[in-house]
């Protein structure tokens, strides 16, 4: 496990080349790197807007499409109907899972956990390359678009750290724009800060919520946090919100087909609930411990179904992928079409002309009140107006005021367990799948649950279920991906109303505690599950008691002398699979001494490019001048994403492998070091806060040179 | 310089006492310590919720009764009012400066640079004392509720994080509740994350922000971050706004004088301009220009204006501050009601009762439209709606929306241009002084002036000057504090309206810019102003070619041998300032070793208790067992923001300086080394991420023992 999960050299390596391009550039060149920053950190919002526009417009057509041609259908005949419903849908799901399984496994699923795992410093193979992306636009259309239980706001995610990513490399690695322009983007760690951009502006462009994008790409995703680079991320963010907005003034005119009406989810409820009495606190809470239940059993049952599927189900190749997608398509279909034809039919509640609300909805249009299957004109199908519908609509009618009383409780759990079933079901299924949206269907289904029995026995008049179906969803959110503050601020973006923060924060801080007695945020059971190791900010409690000698083992450390055969970096290369060795010389007096790590990628490019092959086993002194260097850094720059070069690729001939290699340039020359029997909690600290990928554990110095104190690092410009 | 400061000990020192004490701590003494955090920010958010209500109360309680009695006067007699106005505000003034110089220094203005010191790592003495907080509470109504050109955010910062420390510590140092319970937070490091809670709770509850409060915590106070703070932080915060909310709920019912109907602010324009076309963008761009503009002259003439003060006036001792105070407010008194009275009233504009905005103003009441000086029933004089009034309604009449027109651009020019000299006047002066009212009233009045430009050529009909304000308002504080993401949050927090965030982020983008070309934000000018060595988060250019040895200059380093005799103790400690020194000893082979770093602190301590002198030259094997700790790390830990023990207050006889000490119980084992020729790039990233003290620079290691990766730092529980 863990096969295709290498880790990412967030670390500077100041070696000879990387020194001698510092020195070329001036002062302006950090300027000149601001501006670039910033000008991709626009393009990213950009991009991701328009992304985020193209797949929203293309679900919202295919969706009402769908339903509109259903409804149609359905006026003579509920079998075809039916069947022209499935086959609708089959048609998306199967180009979905077809695209994904042909063409761009990595696309698979929400992306999350390992756009996590990047920012976190473990690269999973894949993830940022130009058919992911391509991969993950179309699959969510088709996966979202065929009604499956599943979101399209994990991807999106996804989708823009893979612009970021792209745009910071100048183009597909295949397509490569080799301008001077990008070279400024090619170490892991400048691609780091652009992904973080881009993360952020897929939570803004999925939700409309640049704030909560900010704050999701802080909280969730990013490991390491500047506040220059928040200010950027923000500005992005910032960027999607004017684009998505651009787009849909665009779309109100009628240019973008069904997308007009629906679209862009922003579940407004500023007309919900004006104030809240303390007695209302209670039920809130037990919406709080729902959700944390309900969240960690959903949490537990898809690392089950996640775990099953990649040991018996998977393993036998694609074929099986796409008939299981098929297969879990056509159920969906079938609930969601089948249940409410069961569901006895409403009468339509007196109408209210304030509240703009029509009862049947009008054929073609979006509200509350379907009228399916119905004997009767003035009535209305409650399961229905849930079930059969897009998601977005659902969720907008769970949440809406001046409704109560549209839903029996009898439709209401019904929808609970058979959505919840089916959420569990199509988690790990080989599409683009967000749990964003299937988590806030939940939740706003028992949270509405909950709101029908205030109103039953409180009360009160200004009561509306619509705000418990708010935060039911927050609660099932909460307790499943245990995000906390961006969640927060996410929902009182959506629901465009900053009143009910004190509550949602309420219900969050519930329902994450709840959750955290059972087990791990959902993010991190599948980074588990996917071999993406995680380091989280905190160190183990039982790293206390251990040594930084304890934890690098016993085995021999594979060194290198500085100058060193061709044919034994070869053979050393080839006799483990270690990505860095420390380099040791010996001083005049021939002691020993330790003078850099280098990397197995730099040694595989040395050995790849020949040129610095020399005949003599003596050092040639690269510092004193003379010998210009051969390499300039951007050779030694990984692509994003590959596995770079191995040792088997790079052909010697016999005379090559006689030859010597200088390693002096090439090495880090003074990677991190620690003491022996410093405790381990000190070292993750180093460790994680730095971003390292290799330590040093050295003997304890014999003498203190000098001192660093605040002082010393205060230097003037 | 810097006399006052000295750095903080964030790092764990994991001596002796420390182990043996996590040695008897169980797993559940980690589930206690969470708890007790938890409970600890619900204290702090309600202690901070308190504190702003109480301010606030006291605040609108003062002015109000101010201003009626002054109408009530001026009825009979304009010179009778003018005399009773000015000398209740000169009261109020003195008895604010009063106590700021005779009791609580360090709670003189707004001490949000000395927060961002503290949470950087340098102490300011007295910043977190008990006499502080009560000194900074009661200046505060002082200075505010005396009409100086100050406002009450700033100094609510301070308080909030004062609240932190009093409540992590127990209480205040002298009448210290010596309970075990408290003993949780006896290091810096644990009081860092209260203060951090501390900060963001006086943000919310200045503002009602709890968004923003954390935000600003986040980017422009707090140094190091965690996602596990952020949710407590969080918390905190939303505690604050539920507190505030009830206490305004309780005084709606008209049980808090004055406070009733003004309070609070919050800038309600959530019915303001609906929409904005791409012709204002170029208005708004130069909102953002003028925002930088003034903001940088603003920070440049009060650091001018500040240092002058320091280095001519202040020396002068208290007297002078002051009479100083007094005559600002003498001043003020004189402009704010003597210019009002030289500008002509205007006719009421025809009253629309759809606005529910009456001219003029009822008397008593707040609002726009003030009936002052005028010789007609219904006339009012534009200048002293904003002059003649409380900052919190002069602002809410500036922003208010449906008012086009009420105010003349002379109006609004005087007021800036007297307004903006008197704040920078009034910054620096010995009392309690927050720059955000100030900032948002000055940015307000040009917004407001562009506004009314805009309204006047553009001859569009949605178009609102009180829209404009805000985004004045956003710029000047942008110009001057730049800060960003929090500002953007805070600003949409106060005027309850999400759809001028992208407005808001373009004229932050373009202020800051404009801002940062000349000169540092106020926050950091103050800072250094005052010799808080903050360290930035990004090490400067010029370290890129230097080494850690060239850092830390020639000296020699003073260190110390395992066991050590009393009286060389002593005089090494006489005979420098350092704060910490290596500790070497001798491998049985007689090679030297470095075996840990001792504190000063420490020491003292040790020669204090005199229990660890002992009087043979041999190590004492404490960790052979035997020996008994005579320590518990309590002893060592430092009271908050008091200076500790000296060497000279130490007293010890002859007898004892003859006896020796062992140090190594005492000795951190394991300091952070770096090789001498790392580049100080390095050397500041790691001394700033991980929040160290002292740093050893020590040779090149002779051999690498292990090297430790990711793998190896992923310990299962
Ligand atoms: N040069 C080396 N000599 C000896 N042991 C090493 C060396 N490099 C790494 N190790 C040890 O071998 C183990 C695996 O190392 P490896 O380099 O494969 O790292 P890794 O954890 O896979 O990191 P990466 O994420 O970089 O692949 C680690 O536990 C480490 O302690
Ligand atoms: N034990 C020591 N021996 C020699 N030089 C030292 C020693 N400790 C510190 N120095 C040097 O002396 C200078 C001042 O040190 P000092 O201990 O006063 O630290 P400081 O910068 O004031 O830190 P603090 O903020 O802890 O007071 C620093 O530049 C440091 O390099
Ligand atoms: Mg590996
Ligand atoms: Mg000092």
């Amino acid at each position: 496990d863990g096969g295709g999960v290498e880790s990412l050299d967030y670390e500077v390596i100041e070696n000879f080349a990387y020194r001698e391009e510092q020195a070329l550039r001036g002062k302006l060149y950090v300027s000149y790197l601001l501006v670039v920053k910033w000008f991709f950190a626009l393009l990213i919002g950009i991009c991701t807007g328009l992304a985020a526009v193209l797949i929203n417009i293309a679900v919202e057509n295919f969706a009402g499409w769908k339903f509109s041609v259903t409804f149609d259908i359905i006026q003579k005949s509920y079998i075809a109907g039916f069947v022209v419903y499935v086959l609708i849908n089959l048609a998306l799901v199967f180009s979905s899972v077809y695209i994904i399984t042909q063409f761009a496994p990595a696309a698979a699923g929400s992306g999350i956990p390992e756009i996590k795992g990047y920012l976190n410093g473990v690269d999973t193979h894949g993830i940022l390359l130009f058919r992911t992306l391509v991969g993950k636009i179309f699959g969510s259309i088709g996966s979202v678009g065929g009604g499956l239980a599943l979101g399209k706001e994990g991807p999106l995610v996804h989708t823009g750290a893979c612009i970021a990513s792209l745009l910071g490399q100048g183009g597909s690695t295949k397509y490569h724009i080799n301008s001077r322009w990008f070279q400024v983007f090619r170490s892991d760690r400048d691609r780091r800060d652009l992904v973080t951009c881009g993360c952020a502006a897929g939570v803004a462009a999925a939700f409309r919520a640049p704030v909560g994008g900010v704050l999701f790409a802080l909280e969730e995703v990013t490991s390491w946090w500047r506040s220059q680079l928040m200010w950027r991320v923000f500005f992005t963010s910032a960027v999607v919100a004017v684009v998505v907005r651009a787009a849909m003034g665009w779309c109100k005119s009628g240019k973008c087909g069904h997308f007009g009406s629906g679209g862009f989810i922003i579940w407004d409820i500023s007309d919900g609930q004006e104030d809240y009495s303390f007695a209302e606190l209670f039920p809130m809470a037990i919406i709080g411990v729902i959700g944390g239940l309900l969240g960690a059993l959903f949490n537990q049952l898809t690392l089950y179904i996640t775990t099953w599927r990649r040991n018996h189900l998977h393993k036998k190749g694609n074929r099986v992928k796409i008939i299981e997608a098929c297969v879990v398509s056509i159920l969906t279909s079938a609930i969601s079409f089948g249940l409410p034809l069961l569901r006895k039919c409403s009468p339509c509640p007196d109408s209210d002309p304030t509240s703009g609300i029509e009862c049947p909805r009008p054929p073609g249009m979006y509200g509350n009140y379907v009228n399916f299957f119905c004997s009767k004109d003035n009535e209305y199908n409650d399961l229905a107006t849930i079930f059969f519908n897009t998601q977005d609509d659902a969720i907008r009618n769970l949440f809406s005021a001046k409704t109560i009383n549209e839903y029996s409780s009898q439709s209401l759990l019904t929808f609970l367990v058979m959505f919840y079933a089916l959420a569990v079901v199509t988690f790990g299924t080989a599409v683009p799948a967000g749990q964003f949206v299937p988590g806030i269907m939940i939740g706003s289904t028992y949270g509405r649950l909950v709101g029908m029995f205030v109103v039953k026995y409180y009360r009160k008049l200004n009561i509306e279920e619509g705000t418990y179906a708010l935060l039911g969803a927050a609660s099932f959110l909460g307790g499943s991906m245990r995000i906390t503050v961006s969640l927060c601020v996410i929902m009182v973006e959506i629901s465009n109303n900053l009143k009910f923060l004190p509550l949602i924060m309420l219900v969050l801080l519930i329902s994450k505690a709840v959750g955290d007695a059972f087990n791990e945020g959902i993010y991190e059971e599948q980074a588990q599950l996917r071999g993406i190791p995680l380091l989280e900010s905190r160190p183990k409690y039982e790293m206390r008691n251990m040594t930084a000698k304890e934890a690098c083992g016993s085995g021999r450390v594979v060194s290198f002398p500085r100058v060193v055969k061709v044919s034994d970096v070869v053979s050393i290369l080839r006799s483990n699979k270690h990505n860095g060795f420390p380099v040791i010389d010996h001083t005049r007096s021939g002691e020993p001494l330790v003078i850099g790590l280098v990397l197995r990628s730099h040694l595989l490019v040395i050995l790849q490019s020949k040129v610095d092959f020399q005949h003599s086993p003596l050092p040639s002194d690269s510092r004193g001048g003379g010998r210009s260097i051969r390499h300039d850094s951007g050779e030694f720059a990984k692509p994003v994403s590959s596995k770079g070069i191995c040792i088997d690729d790079i052909n010697l001939s016999s005379d090559d492998l006689e030859m010597y290699i200088d390693l002096a340039p090439f090495l880090n020359p003074s990677p991190y070091i620690v003491p022996e029997d410093m405790s381990l909690t000190k070292v993750y600290n180093l460790f994680r806060q730095l971003g390292l990928r290799h330590l040093f554990v050295v003997p304890r110095p014999s003498r203190v040179l000098g001192l660093i104190t605040r002082k010393d690092l205060l230097i003037e410009d």
